[in-house]
């Protein structure tokens, strides 16, 4: 209704009377007329993709007679006729220049303004564009969006990473009718609420993996550390001590040492803060009172994290099947043949090592099947798909499991290595032992949440249940 | 319009003349007031969600001055002040204590009524919740949502697997209204139809991969029965026969016969029930004929039955690429090497076993890729950019050249083997002859399917023709 | 509002007074009734599927009294009467018999018509037929849709690849009426404007990847090629010249050596045209003229062949992983030990090797996960939850690093090869070498291009300045 109203309002007839009129008798809508205001590259773009479409485009200009180049089609009047000649008007113009807009408030009163306008940097006016445009013209209906696509789909239309339209308005009819354009641009539409959302649709298109920061930094600390660690331990330790350069070892041995350190690590990080959590919860005897911050932004970048481990879970895999084709590997295994040839001596088979490194093959590749399991579950598509207790079967359930899978390789790597001496060169742990901290420390720790008298107390406390209840209770009852 | 009139309906100004105001000159939505039954955990939580997005709230409580703590802002009222104080009321109330609610009838008529209740087990109640409560209290417009979504969700807003909020009810106003209530918390809406969908609505939470239990009995059931039989096979045969303990295989060399047997088997159980309908088509000649249950039981699994297959062969690809990393593997081609250099015989190289070795590997690994071709196509997002007939014939046609691949490359697995004696242990035949059965059969089928004069019929059949439409069309041109 | 409308004239019931009843009392959707033209076998499935929403049905057809079995519970009526009795018609008619509907025109004014009818083939006629139908009757409003699922979903409902349904027409009213009827099956609607998509809706369900046509044919081209040139290189070479025969080595060896060369040559084809584009932005100095068509071509299937190239790596990276275990390549080992043996001559460890193999292995490594990244980003589910900075980023950016590593791979496994004559067997170069040359010139172009001044220069451009912009400047404004 309230498009038919619009175009039928942009021809400059009877608005009201449109209510009437039988199921939609109004004429087909391409020939319904937008304005632009800005002949930029911002506004000639949108123009084109505009006239494209079936929709008539008039620009508003400070100079109609000599604003460059427009594409065909179009007309150019000043900004205040090209305003009452549409219902609707698009401001490809700058902030800095919305000024002007002030003086023309006259001709926009009730018309809708839509702000595609972006910031060059986060934060550099207190106040969203939409919303300042929104006062400076306050007879106007401001609808933001647009911004989030880039001007190359503007011109173009939607391509794959550029369909979604997100708008946010306190007009619901100006936010339908501009709504319904974008569909016939063929983009699809997200209402973000009202344009006190303005700013943060303003800042979607300056963020670069916001979310993704700390668990990069993390990932990158830590590979740091494992690798300079293992180097030393490894590379400088064999050169110091025994006069050997093994240093062709970075490149892949060292390299798959860090890897799964990092990706169980990473792994254990993801599951811990649901830990604390739940043991805070526990202390407190209460869930209303608010995680510390720190811990709140860790528990957000949870799946971040996950998905991070589960790249040099990868990572690891692929470099661990290599091993075999390595010509260090190759020459490492000729030697040892010819070696037991000369000396005349036969290794014997050893079952009990090949039942060890057989499980700590299999046990390691089924974590992996469960991690990769867990990535795919967490894809937008997939995880939209699944019931809320179907996702957090997987991604606890499941995930414990899969740090178990991970931890338990890792034991079954080191063995009987953990109480050997020679394993602490230069009384340093290796590397493995190291990253086995963490995930051990979780496990117990979930274990004993799941001890029934603990599980029964958090379950409580999570349906609302306060240790304390009664006193507060009263308190809050006095207070109010 | 449908909103403006609510929230103006709840700032007690005459509902009906908004229709009169030019485009959306009501004021912006922050100062609506919306109401919430119950002051429990999911009532409390809801409202500071409600608080945070802008929105007034006031609680109906039975003991408005002694009902905990309620998050700052929020009103608290008796039940009908509130309810009359608002025109959308949210029931944060047990469904065991609705019958309160006849009483306000009154005082609720008109009103939107949300139902967010959900149930502790399927089948609990002979009436959908949401039902009941529309009987209670007939001149309201109940609308069921919001409970496929967790307490975490409804407390913190949209995260991850939880964007899609799910709406049904009578009153298409009343759902436009709470839609976009829930679009400006951030969700996106799906509207479900009439309140007779609200029993699936509120089963839903409930569920845990319904669709998943009869593949995974399945699988379960088929890893089962071929570990056990590969065991008696393998392990215990050799034990008994030759006096050698080789339980060690049981890890890896014997998983990785199950793992591709129980692959190919279920690959072929996904593409079995197709063969199956189309011959029943050709028998009955008519497709008007309902399946028998069974079928249609299956059918509805197959993706399922699929993607099983797909994690299966996963293992097995990576089973198959450590093997030259295995101790045992390692021991018993040094062993070879050394035992060859005694014996002072050298092995000739046979062109014939590496030109089918390779074959074997190579077809092995492009059914492998066709495999996960198959795979990402039926993610949601990728099957849902498809045409239906780009779909179908990724899903049918390479479904089938993968399924001749893996076939393929079983076959040439067992190349002569299949007439050697040897194979046989204790007159049982190996494995993966098995595994061969259901798919050879299936493939033979299909070649006779797709053989023209069949083909032709089936075609005509799939189009609407019946064998015996003539004789049909009159008796039902009699009875009508 | 316009659905209650809608029902409500189908019952016949004063339909303007709607306006003033007091949110959705009317009754509820159930009774709905809707009329199907056509009883052949789509339209019996559609009906069928009515009849199971709740709503019910009517037939029109030509002969009432003999049309074959309907499904339980529809009536049949003459057209003329079911068109009366219903405010929406389903046309599951043959565009062919559309002409009878000129004389029932009076009877569908105002009437909304849904049609769902394809053609066979493109370009059949020159006019859609929803457009055709709109001209007969043109006093109803047609709405195009349906048209993209299968019969088997318009019978079942919707399923995976089938839950989208797309709607266009000239009333926005109508399409309304439309997609919450639609929405009621469980489809998902999307509007694709006026009436003038059809023929794009129309042309859907005939399409078979178009825009995967250029980029296999591209595929398959460079895989044929590279494969004969191998085979006369590698195969025949040892044949005429050493009287070898090696054509075992086809499966597994050539094919890896064809497989990494087009996957190379594809990754560079996938960021070429970007690169020409910039240097023809550069040439011309304005932005604004067109690309020739064959460019513009090439850079609509770029994803099309980023795709393809990581296929083409995916299968490398079995192939190659498979190496150590091929019956071949164990023979050969054995072999060189033995050898090594017999001639009591030990090969010397050579670190340098060692180093340049590793990262040869790290490198590809490395850069084929960045590949599966590029993969994953452009799943449409996870681009469209990227930002546009953030989806650029990830495919420019990191797709050079993707280009880089991958040719530095390449550049490791040529090493000192390039100088040595043997490796110019017939005067050919070696076929990694030939895949060298487009990513080499690709990434020397790239490298240029980030040079400061030509940048700056190229950014500029990009904004919209034109080099002989005030000359142009000029010109337009005597124009206009």
């Amino acid at each position: 209704m309230s498009t038919d109203r619009l175009s039928s309002m942009s021809k400059e007839v009877k608005p009201e009377s449109v209510e009437l009129c039988p199921l939609g008798t109004a004429a087909a809508p391409e020939q319904e007329l937008l304005c632009i205001f800005g002949t930029g590259d911002l506004g000639r773009s949108l123009g084109q993709r505009l006239l494209q479409t079936g929709y008539r485009v008039v620009y508003g200009s400070r100079r109609p007679h000599s604003c460059g180049p427009l594409p065909k089609g179009a007309q150019v009047m000043s900004h205040a006729a090209a305003a009452q000649s549409a219902s609707l008007v698009f401001m490809c113009v700058h902030r800095v220049h919305y000024n002007f807009l002030e003086m023309l408030a006259p001709h926009l009163r009730g018309k809708v303004l839509v702000d595609v306008s972006n910031n060059l940097k986060k934060n550099l006016y207190q106040e969203a564009n939409a919303e300042y445009l929104q006062r400076l013209v306050p007879g106007s209906h401001v609808v933001k969006g647009f911004n989030t696509l880039s001007a190359w789909t503007l011109q173009n239309g939607p391509s794959d990473a550029n369909r979604q339209v997100y708008l946010c308005g306190n007009s619901a009819e100006a936010k339908q009718a501009v709504a319904e354009m974008a569909t016939k641009l063929g983009f699809s539409v997200l209402d973000r609420g009202s344009l006190s959302a303005a700013r943060e649709l303003e800042d979607f298109p300056l963020q670069l993996f916001p979310e993704w920061r700390l668990p990069l930094k993390l990932a990158f600390g830590l590979t740091t550390f494992f690798f300079f660690y293992l180097l030393i331990r490894d590379i400088i330790y064999a050169y110091v001590e025994q006069k050997k350069d093994i240093s062709f070892r970075i490149m892949v041995s060292l390299a798959n040492k860090v890897f799964p350190i990092v990706s169980l690590t990473m792994l254990s990080l993801c599951y811990l803060p649901g830990i604390i959590a739940a043991i805070l919860q526990l202390y407190r005897g209460t869930k209303y009172r608010r995680f510390p911050d720190w811990l709140d932004r860790w528990m957000l970048c949870r799946k971040q994290l996950g998905l991070l481990a589960l790249g040099f879970a990868f990572l690891h895999v692929l470099y661990t099947l290599i091993i075999p084709i390595r010509y260090y590997v190759r020459f490492k295994i000729s030697a040892s043949t010819i070696s037991q040839i000369k000396e005349n001596k036969t290794k014997e088979f050893d079952p009990t090592t090949a039942w060890r490194t057989d499980s700590y093959y299999a046990v390691g590749i089924l974590g992996f099947g469960l991690y990769v399991l867990l990535g795919i579950s967490s894809l937008p598509s997939v995880s939209n798909a699944l019931s809320w207790r179907e996702f957090s079967f997987i991604q606890s359930k499941l995930g414990y499991v899969t740090l178990f899978f991970c931890t338990f390789h890792t034991y079954l790597y080191g063995w009987d290595k953990f109480l050997r001496p020679s394993s602490y060169k230069w009384y340093t742990p290796p590397g493995y032992m190291l990253s086995l901290v963490v995930p051990s420390a979780l496990l117990v720790l979930k274990l004993l949440l799941l001890v029934p008298c603990v599980d029964r107390s958090l379950t409580r406390i999570r349906q609302g249940w306060e240790r304390t209840q009664p006193d507060d209770d009263n308190k809050t009852a006095l207070l109010t």
